[in-house]
């Protein structure tokens, strides 16, 4: 029996941060794991930048909420959830993904959370726990499960690393030649074909 | 960060195996694991019964393809997709799921797989995992989990004694004097209010 890990921004999701950088006007805050590995260095440039710039949490959940999934995106989890078992593991935060919950019909999704002071600015964030996607690839394989997991950027590469099988969606060309174990697929319809052959659907 | 684990018979929808008891008129599949706490006696018992009787897969799917869910069900999790993670944890089998999960709109459910021969009989029931609720449990915990499980009877104990607060809902007599440590709950009000203190819901 398999279950399909999927990371969430760039698979169903642009990327938030991208979003927020443009709506802001904030170019620095563009930069994501693809750019800066080191995801604790990425956070805290990340949280620094908005306190400097008085951008609370509301504020980006306002702009959260105007983005759309990705172009095909609902379709491929429709086929999902008719098709598979599917989890979306993501290091981004349960306050920033419930709009996104709600557009991709509420599947399992693994993340983090954030800490909010009294006046609703962001003054941290907390790992539910490290190394939270391969350790999820993990437990699942612990049950018996065979994994198939889909990412598309440095912190999926322990995801991929550790499923019975790793697809790169996506990356960027410095993720791609990084890492060439990977299969890349850069359409939903390649990912629904593996899927298929492997899970015996028709 | 909670999960909610919860049983599927009983919780969301009637017992499979009385209906299929009552659609076939063969008083012995009513039997459940609140009657035989041995999962493979009872298994190979309905399995053995199924043959002499010449039902097929398909006849029981054709059972449970008219089979409702309960009354309040679908508001409940509704509820519970809009406010939690929640993840079904069941001994059923995936070839007899798939109707349900449609109608409880695609939530994750771990269960076990059957086999079948080539004239459509089942001549095997495939447990993915020995003590699977109770190891799921233990799994999501690994992730920081907090779990809170809900279930109606035996084989749903491992998971309640091993989850953070174990609920019975609307266990049988019998399984409510066994294991009086339990919360007992009859309504999904009930179960709702419970969830919504621990996880901070207005």
């Amino acid at each position: 029996m398999y279950i399909i890990c999927l990371d969430l921004e760039g698979i169903f999701t642009p990327e938030i941060w991208e979003a927020v950088a443009y709506k802001t006007g904030i170019e620095k805050l563009s930069l994501t794991t693809r750019d800066i590995p080191d995801y604790d260095m990425l956070m805290n440039q990340r949280l620094k930048i908005l306190r400097d710039n008085d951008i609370s949490l509301n504020d980006i959940q306002s702009i959260i909420e105007k983005m759309d999934l990705l172009p095909g995106a609902i379709e491929f989890i429709d086929w999902l959830q008719l098709n598979a078992q599917l989890i979306i593991v993501t290091d981004s935060f349960v306050e920033f993904i419930k709009p996104f919950a709600k557009k991709l019909k509420y599947p399992m999704i693994f993340c983090h959370n954030l800490e909010v002071d009294k006046n609703g600015f962001i003054i941290n964030y907390k790992l539910r726990l490290r190394d939270m996607k391969k350790e999820t690839v993990r437990a699942f394989k612990d049950l018996n499960y065979t994994i198939i997991a889909i990412g598309d950027s440095y912190n999926d590469i322990g995801m991929l690393e550790n499923a019975d099988y790793g697809i790169l969606f996506r990356p960027s060309e410095k993720v791609k030649q990084e890492f060439p174990q990977f299969q890349v697929n850069t359409e939903y319809t390649e990912l629904k074909n593996f899927i298929s052959n492997h899970l015996g659907i028709k």
